[in-house]
């Protein structure tokens, strides 16, 4: 049960940030422009320079961020950064001065998001998993998708800072639950990229025009957010990211490996995981999820 | 070159229509109730009685059909339905007076459409091939997807009957282009369908509250059409038609010959015809297709 009845408003709440790459850099940047404090921590410490320059305290460890914040929330990489970052020895749980809430945003593993939470419940904070959906668009606008596990309080006491985010942000129950949605999130578009990029393929060999063709099969039962969004930048030969190839990789991985822990059959994600290494192999890690045309098509010896 | 100019209004035009299953029913009645005379054949005779008793002639074969129509219709089960319709020793190219138009709304095989438009152009007879998305309610409310290959001035005379049967109607290509796209929407449901129902079974298996979950990855880019309309059928344990597993077996098996004819390698369409394989081996081939949920949870070992 949460200590604390208070809600987070600019007034009265000290935040803390920690991790600023390009997803985190834009939230951190829009709760400063509605009006909180920041505490900023980045490995990388050039990449906290914009935020600096608006008025951002950076400082030298995840602990010192947590000393100086009432709440604490991180966007950071792998799980092993998480990890790092929570549980280590300069890491947030290990600060003099312990914040009351710490959220994490990274999309990583649920269990790791059940072991920090109950880490973190031993010395009096309250965590929650929230990882986002909705890109560097949704970052910047605040129109992120935030699936949010933990105590149900504690995210309901976070409604303003929820509002500077995002768009559709639901509390989907306890600790590792925000995790596992975003599992659920990355297996839709694991193999609803496959039958977009599947699609386009056998429209181009069997000398379709392929934008009439998506005149045709947009707006109905084939429809998708992948289609409508991504198969145009195929057409276009824009193959930037809007989402790394390598950070679905690591998302894929995750689900994979808690779709085995609990016992579960994924073909068509297991499929995915493979033909997006093959992306990988390929070159384009770096590269927009869109670059699985590219390796389905080198797969079939055409030129896209 | 289309040896005609007029288009073809229900003041000069008489219609034929041939198969009348669910969506060929309500598409003939769409067609009637806007002012066209109606001539009907259809195998099992008893299906023609609702258009009977609303003004339709009933006739014993697709021959007769052709002999009392300008334009014929037809939309059937499959390719060797299609095959004996149009060119059986009863068929439409078999009539004394002949058809100037054809269109088969049948999901077919394209090869056919090319050879039926060639034997079709042979006796002066135009033939489009022109498969429809958007199910029965679509059918009903003229409110289909049709992708039509052939003659596009033929396409465009035939403007009075798109806008009885479809809201999207567009011309793909030459004999063979519809029905291409068709296998273009149905490789996108295909492994669209495997990723709902992965995503739905390890949402389960890791408890969360499905319906919530929904919530959270309807919107954004996990987001289609098969997760707004069927993911909620699933949840509310309805598995009936709203398209046969059996139908959609034959159209995978269609888009499979095809890429195999083109030298189309297409891993995801390959696996989804296989576990939509079980589904029918289990039992559900006259089940909608939002049953493959039922195979992937018999494949784990759990109850849905």
């Amino acid at each position: 049960m949460p200590n604390f009845s208070a809600s987070f408003t600019p007034e009265k709440t000290r935040l803390g940030w920690i991790g600023t790459g390009v997803m985190g850099t834009s939230m951190c940047r829009r709760l400063m422009d509605a009006g909180y404090s920041m505490t900023v921590f980045n490995r990388t410490r050039s990449k906290t320079d914009s935020l600096a320059s608006a008025g951002a305290k950076v400082v030298d460890s995840p602990a010192e961020v947590a000393s100086a914040s009432d709440l604490v929330l991180m966007m950071v990489g792998y799980p092993q950064d998480v990890s790092e970052v929570v549980l280590g020895s300069e890491g947030v749980l290990s600060a003099d001065d312990l914040p009351q809430v710490l959220v994490d945003l990274t999309t990583s593993r649920p269990q790791l998001a059940v072991e920090i939470s109950a880490a973190a419940e031993k010395q009096g904070v309250h965590s929650l998993d929230a990882p986002v959906s909705g890109g560097d668009i949704g970052a910047r606008e605040g129109r992120l998708s935030i699936m949010v596990g933990g105590d149900v309080e504690v995210f309901n006491a976070l409604d303003p800072i929820w509002k500077v985010l995002g768009q559709t942000v639901v509390h989907q129950g306890a600790a590792g639950a925000g995790q596992h949605t975003k599992m659920v999130n990355q297996t839709l578009i694991a193999s609803g990229m496959i039958g977009v990029c599947e699609a386009l393929l056998y429209a181009q060999k069997a000398g379709l025009d392929i934008p009439t063709v998506l005149q045709s099969v947009s707006s109905g039962a084939a429809g998708s957010w992948s289609l409508s969004n991504l198969a145009p930048r195929m057409v276009a030969h824009d193959f930037d990211p809007g989402f790394y190839v390598e950070h679905f990789l690591k998302d894929m991985g995750i689900a994979l490996e808690e779709a085995a822990r609990m016992d579960l059959c994924l073909p068509g994600l297991a499929l995915a995981n493979q033909l997006y290494r093959a992306v990988q192999a390929q070159g384009h890690g770096r590269d927009g999820t869109q670059a699985l045309l590219l390796a389905l098509a080198n797969l079939n010896g055409v030129n896209w």
